[in-house]
């Protein structure tokens, strides 16, 4: 099982859910397998929808619903929850002030104009009070675009927001607790318009692309490119242009530096510390922790935890990382020389197998086994489903699994996410990661005729440095700016960029 | 309004609650007003009970019950539900480490045989998974005492676990939601018995004390001490003692420094982000921060949101504090030179009126408002309920209260305890004060003749030594002894003491 | 060899410096071993003098020197060098605002008028732009008071500084390099004099408060109290008090809270990176670091360390400093779990033969080992003069001491403290104490009859504050005041003091 | 004046020197301007050489002199003092563990064998016990190169270690004190020599490369590769790849990641504290610090003051980094904000006239300045050459500049970079250095033709990944492997690269 391969087990774990939920899967589960992809999730989203557990039953296919100016161009849950998910849009707005301050200048400019975007992302509150993709795709039409829209995760929408959109002229198609089928075939209406030929897409996860790909290639001919955010679709791109199949521009904001520090090191130091809290209550005082991995996450899991007065050790399989560990104040490990003495073990590798049972079996009564990686293949949690081992959920998202001797390890969201699964995620990450869907969107739309090859880009570093500086006015922070005689000095232009591509 | 009259507030509010819940109070506010006082749910308590939704309405007084050995001597919710109790008691053990080594101890000797406690305290489960009093009475009687009890406060009791105590044998007074008639019975049916005379009081908040004084003053003959936890209780002690109406000896174990450090600094310095994230899923990274008072819960405050890279600022009255917090890397202000720019405001000064309706109107949008610090006096609610306020309940705790110009604050709990309300106290702080409890006991009964005069003490530093030395291996900590030639040279017995009794 | 007879050992050491120095002591060893005590040196003294390398043989003693006004009531190396001596005390009185605040309020009130102040501490300059006991001289003279001083050691008198002093009108008896003789013979001149009859004394270390017990005990009739700034001087003080021999109220300014927190924590935070840098150039990154003795000073060293990067190890004998240790997130071990792993020995314990040679043989080659607690003892270095091991002096204050294996230990200032020998002491903190020396004296002239018996006395919380409030100007600190109803709701005088005495 | 230009700087700077030190200077400054360029003396070398004070007057170039072997092809201070030399040579061999496993590995195989390295690098002492470019170029030797070598700084040169080489047979051309002709003189001799073609260059500054371009072309075209590792070096570098100049592949040693971290990052979180200690003796608890920039130098030096309690204000002219300070907990301002209020202004900009003589006028009293940053170019110290101003040397790098109303500026170094000269570097950041300088010299001796074209690279990611790992055991970390069902899912090779080449 490959990286790649990660998507099917996502569906296997999608189809152990749906049959959970009693509701058919149409589709089989192989012709999925390399469809239904890791969307952003990784980043954030199945903690998201608190809400709505209405009673109708009906599929919002079988529905036939108009918005208020009698508009029926979108497929939704319920049209009648349009004002609850205005007034949240409108809250979520206050809290996004980059991509306000992109509509205050698309007043005069409309970098957009003529621009069909077809998207796929979440169509969801990350908490009451926010609804970034709503305001993205509010922003992008003020810039000047046509919109039509998918929900990238069956369960991540929330309803209420998607009504107010379609009461606001979008068409869009998603609800909570999509099947499969309602998935393909929310993307296809997106896409499959008699009269609409998108040229640009707006991706999280792959599937959009993939379905153009596969169902419309000709579509291809009028797109301008492809802007995608997750890791998975990232990792496909790269994957399409290395086998000489990408066929338009495409730019990973995946990999811009401002989303990468902020969704990874200054989001995980925070999340770290929260979801320990929320599921266990531990305190972090005096505690013994194991951080696999000292990436951007582990870097952010060991320095909160360290500031709250843990002993963290770290594992690294790459000595430049492990040199900075040491550096930083860390023991660097391997896990069996402490497995038995920590509190706490963190996957932060983005591997699989990291901790097995072997591991399992040898850690103390009471540790807590969290993922704060990737996907759910860090811990081998298949391995702990073995007869001798008993399982007990104490809380949602927390499990004892106790050995024949009564000892009991406590995981954590059955070692998928904790960051997605056990707490939140700040709107203002999310807002910069909008903001630089947006802009990379008006990038590859307005560049010139050969600026971008068929091949994968990172955002331009002036972009990226643009995306920054919107964000600055929360911080009340004041921007230097060079002189005249500096900006010479230095060889650059006073408005930047200001690094390298490769800085970070 | 004086820190004493504290306690009528908590009255009045109290009685506010029991309107709601439409239960009839059958004695006058009037006469309760000095009487059920502010318990030490100042340390932890309302956040606690989450179960028990039972529809009997009959009340417990109402009922004759018996345990499985016939015994009826005791008033409860449920008997039925004494196994769930049971279960839960055992994993609080777990996390009890030291009251578990006090029974082990107690297999020899039975330090308190002869003890007649009766006891006022929460009869709760803090989380799922913890019952610290339930640990606590257990670890008396294994210590050779017969107790008595009643609850402390009249919502925070767990029913289950009263239920396992009572069919261990308890002879317990006390359920969820019981009226201010049933608490002061509950109380009386634990001290006044046909044939039982106490020696102990053990007491959280003085009204198990203030009763005796009130009806059975004769009581207090046979009665060899008094242990007290909560500020309040130990306020009204000292009161009586400089009124010369302290008839017994009474310790003190509020402020042992063992407690102290770790009620407050090491508790809120974690307590402050998780009560704060729970409420508003706020990034700390950036923000800026008011804390009122730098006191140990200031210093835990601080040092958290420091490291989690808030800019913070610092208000002291106290010249050495503020120069403690210049020292330690904050700016000492005073609160109306920041108060425009704050995205955080947080007292912790123990004061009245920190934050008036004045500073509040000059807020920034979106400021959150919250006290860490003493009962909901430091933040000037009464205020913010004027007819030109909107105050909209966003989630549980969380208010927004709107300006006309539609700015919105923040605030949480009501300006009550953010730390009880929204977040919840680790079991390792609770197995601290409840061993202290024990010991505490365990040194007034077998004090010889005149070691303690009718008057307030202390803990001897050498018993806070021993509790801090009992919750050592949690840690896997190692001490070092002192070799007879070194404890010489400093003077020190090898057992310790080994700090004057003022060491903080 | 009891922490008293410390000061023995001192002697002996003494004696050895002045053999180097080819000096003929003329007093035997034997009867001053009680009597030259350890000073505050133990703070900050040896260190200090850099200037000086003067030619001229002649004793003070033997010659006859009068200042510009014709006084010859001084014993000084040479009045010419008062120019020079007057500039550095003029910029020192820049760095010590506290001190001048008191003159400023002085022009008003005579605090000290009457007072006759013979002192003996240290006429030194710390750096090159310090001399505090210059301007606390002066300022006591502000303050209304006549005084005549001695050096509390013979090697740290800054001979520029003592003719600045004596130009000034000041009686000074001292000068670098004093014989023990010397010493005695400058303290007689301060107390002997005919028409001069001392009401008050300063004293660091307990030179002078000696030699009037054993000279001139009927001086204490009219000598209104006894201000002490060292550990040593205090601890005798305290012993005088239980044998019941103390004659008159003593204030030990040594164990100030101000004075404390500053010399201890907020100091050794500081001292510990530079002393290793001076004499070492480690880098800290990445460092395993064994730190003996959690109290001020081993927090201040840890807490210093962690930041920068080392990995800490502690030693406590004390269960709750232990506790601390753990929950600010340090390893509580044995020595012996690590010693072999470690790369930096600290011990700041106060206890002697810490770090014996059977630790010492385990260490690993390049270890460092230094001493920041107390005097000389806690590091055995008697123990490594052995014939097998090789001293080699590879820097001031730095030796490898060679294994016959080859192995080195780098000791740092032969065990004695790091922070004396190789780093310096703001004049900040200097400040501090000079400030509470003037308070003392002000508060034990003042005091009505009665305040104070025959015993040690804490100086007066409030007096504290008033030190702390003095110094807060220097960091633009802005203390909050009390309105009359807070204060009233805490039961407290808005002008303090603020916290019970034994408030840390 | 341009970056570039800076070496003309320089120059003028070093002519100072010389008339200082009265020796003529034979060459005229012209012709020189563009050619004794600023040499790595930018990472570490000014502060160097303390030894050194002999009285011989005649030149090493007027001397003949031959080792104990009869070879005199070399040219030196003194050969008689190659025992000292040795001495310490033997001492850095243990601190720079990883040129010794090199040595090691060197046994069986001689990745070197065959190749001709001309260097120009510092033949000094860091420290006492540290003489890595010695330790370096007997690795070199022991790989199987030939080796001859001249010093890259005509003050740098440590004599002993010159003469130790000279004695083991190293053709070294270097001395203490050079005159510029000497300069390129030593330069000449290392390059023309009857029968020697090298075929490796070893640079830092880029003077050698220069001579060589200027004086024999020719030679390149046997030359595999070129070896640069300071600043201006690469400049240089790629500037001749742009112009098409560029004759041989040349690798850029500077901008690897480790020597970027561990010079800048980790180098400056120890080096500031140190340098504003042995300077100014500053406590540095409640001080207000404005760090200009926020690369990964002022990244270092707020981290360090933050934690040792100062309070940091940055500015930033790159919003990336801007926002990384807001996250980081630093108050991003412009410098005009917070300029009269701050106690210390650190450069760390790598820019030109960042701290302006306006700035310098609104300073409060006693403000301490000082440059980390690049060069001496960043404070703007000519402007503070005016006669109303007055210069005072108060200790050595150390100058109060005094206003006309007696306000004092604390000057340091005279704008130079403190780290260089007023703190030290570790060797282990030496270490790393030269270990990372003989694996680029392997690399490009030992690649398939056409790997490396006429341009600048960087070292491939894998030999940065191999310095870090030879340096892990200094620190006793274990490095975890991956397994191999790991390696194929990460689509990693087992043994690196781990991370793409842009990775920081």
């Amino acid at each position: 099982q490959t990286l790649w391969e990660g998507a099917y087990f996502r569906i296997q774990f999608a189809d152990q859910k749906q049959e959970f939920n009693k509701r058919p899967t149409k589709i089989g589960r192989r012709s999925l397998s390399r469809s239904i992809s890791q969307s952003s999730t990784d980043s954030y989203g199945s903690a998201a929808s608190y809400t709505d557990s209405s009673d109708d039953e009906t599929s919002p296919r079988d529905k036939q619903q108009k918005n208020s100016k009698g508009n029926g161009d979108f497929c939704i849950k319920n049209i009648k929850q349009a004002d609850f998910g205005r007034r949240e849009i409108e809250i979520a707005e206050q809290e996004m002030p980059a991509l306000m301050a992109l509509r205050k200048r698309a007043q005069g400019e409309k970098p957009l104009a003529g621009a069909k975007v077809v998207g796929c992302t979440h169509i969801t509150a990350q908490t009451a009070s926010t609804c970034e993709s709503a305001v993205l795709m509010e922003t992008l039409t003020a810039l000047g675009a046509q919109c039509r829209w998918a929900a990238c995760n069956i369960y991540s929408t929330q309803n209420e927001v998607a009504a107010a959109l379609a009461e606001g002229g979008f068409s869009v198609f998603a609800w909570k607790g999509e099947s499969e089928d309602d998935f393909w075939w929310c993307i296809d209406r997106c896409v499959n318009l008699e009269g609409w030929q998108p040229n640009m897409i707006l991706d999280d996860g792959g599937d959009l692309t993939h379905w153009i790909y596969k169902k419309y290639p000709n579509m291809f001919k009028k797109i301008k490119g492809i802007v995608e955010e997750s890791v998975t679709g990232v990792h496909r791109l790269y994957q399409l242009s290395k086998a000489g199949k990408l066929c338009v521009p495409a730019m990973n904001v995946n990999d811009s530096v401002t989303k990468q520090k902020f969704d990874n090191l200054y989001c995980c130091r925070e999340s770290i510390l929260d979801g320990l809290k929320r599921t266990t209550d531990v305190m972090f005082g005096g505690k013994q922790v194991m951080v696999c991995g000292y990436g951007e996450v582990g870097k952010g899991c060991c320095a909160a935890l360290k500031a709250m007065g843990s002993i963290v050790y770290v594992t690294e399989i790459d000595p430049i990382c492990a040199l900075q560990a040491c550096m930083d104040g860390f023991r660097l490990v391997k896990l069996n020389e402490v497995i038995r003495q920590v509190d706490i073990v963190i996957t932060c590798t983005g591997n699989k197998n990291v901790v097995v049972r072997e591991y399992l079996d040898r850690m103390k009564n009471g540790c807590i086994v969290c993922n704060m990686g990737h996907s759910n293949t860090e811990i081998d949690v298949a391995s702990l489903r073995t007869p001798e081992l008993t399982w007990e959920r104490v809380r949602s998202q927390v499990d004892h699994v106790i050995w024949p001797d009564g000892k009991r390890i406590v995981l954590l969201a059955e070692g998928r996410l904790l960051n997605l699964s056990c707490s939140t995620v700040p709107t203002f990450v999310l807002s910069i990661t909008a903001t630089t869907q947006a802009l990379a969107l008006i990038e590859l739309y307005n560049a010139p005729e050969g600026r971008y090859k068929q091949d994968v880009y990172l955002l331009p570093k002036k972009m990226d440095e643009y995306v920054a500086s919107l964000h600055l006015p929360t911080f009340d922070a004041h921007l230097t700016e060079l002189s005249d005689e500096q900006a010479k000095y230095l060889g650059l232009n006073k408005n930047g960029p200001f690094k390298p591509n490769y800085y970070r």
